[in-house]
């Protein structure tokens, strides 16, 4: 069952912010913390909400979700105290694309999975899709990883944005996030 | 941009309800009248209403798409005065399965785009997606076609429960409608 999760920018929350850039298209209202919420679609209080549902996935074969199974940490480890929300929205050109042209450009010319690949265990990631909800955003992107592992997540972020399924991006917000441990 | 389209079960609207019939798990409540409503999530004094977005295709390939496309009739047609909605819940077991194993079932197994294209132009066809709503139905699926091609509608409905990928629906309630011709 997909569960929805809203994303509130706020003044209260766990995560504190460390920075929030645009990085394509419009950026959002600046926020100093962000709340992370199951099960609720609306939340009082907040500058901005952006909503998703982890659902079911699109492009991952057999084997793929094998290792991804296999090697994708949980997300809330103690140590994993920095995180990042990445909204997203592509272009029509993409969403028209037929099945198998957008598994084409994800994977074996941008190599979409085999990058996160890469990084696991150290970066604890979940996807959550926002189209159908008619929400701003086609998704949001969370990652977790410990405060050691901020460079290598740079370099994962940078290696995406260099592929060419990034052509299709027209709106990406960057939110870096820190809490305090334990 | 995907417009939320609502079937609202009711007394009034459109389309009159010839019968509705549950073919696997729960049924509806019965109704006398069905109206569609694009744009709109919410409908006052209604017995039920079903939602849904019509999103982007998840199975199909690049040749698949131009036949389609080429062949689909549009909804509306002045002579399709018989419809049907078929609201359908697949199991997790089909939710949990990686892209490539759904293709596989989907199609090379179950032959669902090419039986849907042996009925164009004569039945006109449209997806609507619930599950990321959180809808108590994965899919709606909504047809269009003349009195006369009502037997051939009736072949390609039971074509495809005869099909691997049924054995993953659980809940399937099947509703056909009539209105008036002009």
């Amino acid at each position: 069952v997909s569960t929805i999760t809203t994303f509130a920018g706020s003044d209260v929350g766990v995560w504190e912010v460390v920075r929030l850039e645009p990085v394509a298209g419009e950026s959002l209202e600046s926020i100093a913390r962000l709340e992370v919420i199951e099960g609720i679609d609306r939340v009082d209080g907040a500058r901005w909400t952006l909503r998703g549902v982890p659902s079911y996935e699109r492009y991952v074969t057999r084997v793929e979700q094998r290792n991804l199974i296999a090697s994708s940490p949980p997300l809330g480890r103690p140590e994993a105290t920095r995180a990042a929300l990445i909204p997203i929205r592509k272009s029509s050109g993409w969403w028209d694309l037929p099945q198998d042209e957008r598994r084409e450009i994800f994977e074996r010319r941008s190599h979409h999975i085999a990058t996160g690949f890469k990084y696991l265990p150290a970066v604890a990631r979940r996807l959550y899709h926002g189209r159908d909800l008619g929400e701003p955003f086609d998704f949001l992107t969370w990652f977790e990883y410990a405060p050691g592992d901020e460079d290598r997540f740079e370099e994962l972020v940078l290696t995406l944005r260099a592929t060419p399924e990034w052509a299709y991006v027209e709106r990406e917000v960057d939110i870096r996030l820190s809490r305090e441990p334990g």
